[in-house]
């Protein structure tokens, strides 16, 4: 088992002991997935770039953002899984497109477009 | 090597040989991943809960979903490497917590709370 | 004076007597945007549809969903401001647009492409 | 008619004439006006807040802000408004209450807390 399906079951089993998979669908997951990629910008939103790159430095913001940082997880596994989508499958498949796209040779260090990863 | 510490070292990669580093903070990258989220919520913002959940029968739909999922997930893996923290661990941390907090006993089925996971 | 521009005249001498004109970057403001939009969210997530239409019956759910509205338009306003972006001409235009594009007659009641007002 | 409310007026028939308010419940329209903030921070995620605060000075990123500023307006609006609250009215009310909390003399120019608008 990898260690991102055993994420799912987990979450699965979560959501059936407590009957909760009634209100799992994939839209209301997108929203709660949203609603706690927006706490996690409320962590970063007043920071300078440079300052944001040594957040973890300072414990009880280390602490918050991983924390924020586990609930989008947790939302984007719970609803990979509900649509059968394999989140490691789908990203390099995504990657495999972009390495393809943005040659290193043009795009090296370029500014003249938004640096995208996907 | 772990799936999720594999997608990471590509990422990291993928940067380096564009010189794309110096975009990647985590205060751009979580931007970038809430510019994600939203084109996901794009996706499903007319449908009910119930034909959400049906989306994967529709071949271009469930591409275009698989496509934003693995986008959401790109700039996750990313953010979370440049802050170092490990998205598996960090999830199971806060699933804890979870357990601790919504006992079955007294959460089963409830609406009386918006149902969350995390 | 107009209630837009008012508005928008109270928010700039809020954060001119704080001194709080160096966090206002537009990029900062979009974030905390973004961070109350996912406040908003979180209200209606678990609700159906048609829960969502009747939620201001409840006035604790009133209060919270006017109080994260208000946040929104808050910092929207604000970002407008200082980009310099006249809210209600911009709405207008992008609407103008709207209208030539989805004629009534080709998109009445229409369900096959997402139906937008922007 | 106060402009806020026409644009409402505008929105509201805009819908109507062409049978898309059965889609248009609180909640369709909030992962909207998400969806709608996350093409926002797309335009602003690689810059510099420095950069940002210059963008208009670029005639086409000026144009592409201005036209995804409106389209948020536009749900944000359309949004209230199926909800019953005045956008101008709920944001004063807001801002009454942050103008007791964040009292000139404790929080000028204080970095020591993100410095909030609401």
């Amino acid at each position: 088992m990898t260690e991102l399906g055993e994420l799912a079951g987990r979450l699965r089993r979560f959501a059936e002991v407590r009957d909760w998979e009634q209100f799992h669908t994939p839209k209301n997951l997108a929203m709660a997935l949203a609603g706690e990629v927006g706490e996690l910008l409320a962590e970063l939103q007043w920071l300078t770039p440079e300052e944001s790159a040594t957040i973890m430095d300072d414990p009880q913001a280390a602490a918050r953002l991983r924390s924020e940082i586990a609930d989008v997880m947790i939302y984007l596994t719970r609803l990979a899984d509900t649509l059968g989508v394999d989140l490691a499958e789908a990203a390099h498949a995504k990657l495999d497109e972009s390495e393809r796209r943005y040659t290193v040779e043009s795009y090296r260090g370029s500014a003249r477009k938004a640096p995208p990863l996907a």
